[in-house]
């Protein structure tokens, strides 16, 4: 018997989905239990994680996703996972202003994430986000990362699909970043293909994902300024259910071009993880969730009991009375046993 | 009476440091006990931890810090903070090649730490080395991030000191991660000051910092292609031991302009941790250190004892017998009953 904010996200109502995404920012009482009622009553929308390098042109990238996506009908939800910030989720929003378009139609719900409180949480709010927006109908939910730092990897490694957006002339730094992103990349889109570069970037995206153990061959199919690169040693196996191979498409995000390849790209996953091998790793994938779960509520648990206990092992530490080690075992003993 | 490892490291072998930071990363057993001797002998290294955007130019300008802290003498240590890499560690830091010449300095010690595993752990593995550094006698231990997302900035705001550098030109995402940043950093650097846009990067940082809240006056020193801008309300007010109020240079690190102002810059705000004021953030810090450190091991403990439960948990998730929240619950509890 659900809760009649819950009934009213299940029937599709836009400002009771509003209100429950509200109720899970804040952590309103009464918020477990209304995903507790939501989760069983999940759609299985198809959750795309969209992450990469700052600059690389996500927003648009996501902008004609959504646009695309809307033109089959269905409604489409987006998570902006914001970092942490002084300022209102609202003014980081008001920052995708490529996006806005898409605030004026009724059928895609936007919404931003911000972490609260020192122990982040991120993972847990995005989820139980995109879980509001599935219940409210959303057909795909797209979750959209702001930085590109190990949390932001846990946020896209629980969607279905990951979209990794790379831009020629970013810095060296992005050759780090890409090790990082590689190993949760399911589909590469190289943006600002028009810009000198593009190739460059293309062979370094080719070069790491050999280096990353796999064989693979290339196929390329050039077309007018951009091109679809499929890294599929194993593409014919992939049909019969083995590993998925990550493809590269190269876009250029703002005149359209490309968008149409990679929507094709992610659809191709999706239909992969139907496979055995794709059931295998989105059971990974939930196991991970779990994880992340489990550590955020015994966090938040253990913080909400102990409090100024761990306020006066600081300050021992800071003495130098003890170390952060032999304080953590004595105040999870502590936890423990006050069960 | 410390083991002999302890022992060799806080007697300053470089030998020995190393050996005890591949105990942290690979958490080798004995390695918390190792962790225990060495914190109460900590001799308080300065730690200055530098973020930024991807592309700014962090390891150009970390390189340029080296150069000038060692000519102070005294040990520098560096930690290289990677994202989760499906590759060695070697080969990231191999990317850092700006460093290669502080290598082959005997008083320099240079370490990656990168992630292991589902739930991170890369705030403590960071403190880890950070504190073996110290114990080896480093006198600065300068922590340098890869990527800028939450656990990024959860490393960096564990830091004495924060620097943030910022470059012109590396797109509008950066607007959005500049507002996540602006609440750990203690100075920012503008680097890049010779490409077009590094007025403007000054300007949007200004503004940014004006709308944090802050009252603030600016205070430009201009000189041959860099200049200092002080956001500076409470410059007088600080002195007596209020609040700090980041301080802004420009820096252009591939000639080396700006550097001296900017280690000027982190060492005022070095200072100023010694006022009371200092001496609060210093706790505030220490105790999300403390509440990090609880985190990891809570969740390290639980799943070592949970293991197979929690997967059987994901499963009936995906079976949607049941929903996340309620799994933790159960888990939680069986956790703590069994203490």
């Amino acid at each position: 018997m659900p809760s009649e904010l819950a009934a009213r996200v299940l029937s599709g109502e836009t400002r009771a989905a509003a209100r429950a995404c509200r109720a899970v920012d804040d952590r309103l009482p009464g918020h477990r239990e209304l995903m507790k009622e939501l989760y069983p009553q999940s759609r299985d929308a198809w959750v795309i994680g969209v992450t990469g390098t700052p600059g690389a042109g996500k927003s648009t990238l996501t902008d004609q996703l959504i646009t695309r996506l809307r033109a089959r009908g269905g409604r489409v939800g987006v998570v902006a996972v914001d970092p942490t910030s002084p300022f209102s989720g609202g003014a980081i929003l008001g920052d995708r202003i490529r996006m806005q378009r898409h605030f004026e139609d009724p059928e895609v719900f936007i919404r931003s994430v911000a972490t609260r409180g020192a122990l982040g949480g991120l993972s847990r709010s995005t989820s139980d986000i995109s879980r509001i927006l599935d219940a409210w109908g959303a057909q795909v939910v797209i979750v959209e990362t702001v930085g590109v730092g190990q949390d932001e990897l846990e946020v896209t490694r629980m969607a279905h699909t990951t979209l990794v957006v790379m831009a020629p002339g970013l810095g060296d730094d992005v050759q780090a970043i890409k090790a990082g992103i590689l190993e949760c990349a399911d589909v590469f889109a190289v943006n600002k293909a028009d810009r000198d570069g593009a190739d460059a970037t293309m062979r370094d995206l080719e070069v790491m994902l050999a280096l990353s153990g796999d064989l693979y061959s290339v196929a390329a199919s050039k077309g007018r300024g951009h091109s679809a690169v499929t890294v599929n040693a194993h593409a014919e196996a992939g049909a019969r259910g083995a590993g998925w191979t990550p493809a590269i498409v190269k876009t250029a995000a703002t005149r359209g071009q490309g968008v149409d390849e990679l929507e094709g790209k992610l659809r191709e996953h999706r239909a992969w993880l139907d496979t055995d091998a794709g059931q295998a790793r989105r059971a990974e994938r939930r196991h991970l969730e779990m994880l992340t779960f489990l550590r955020d509520a015994l966090a938040e648990e253990a913080v909400a009991e102990l409090g100024a206990e761990i306020e006066a092992a600081a300050a021992r530490v800071a003495r130098l009375e003890t170390d952060p080690y032999t304080a953590s075992e004595e105040l999870i003993a502590k936890f423990r046993a006050r069960a």
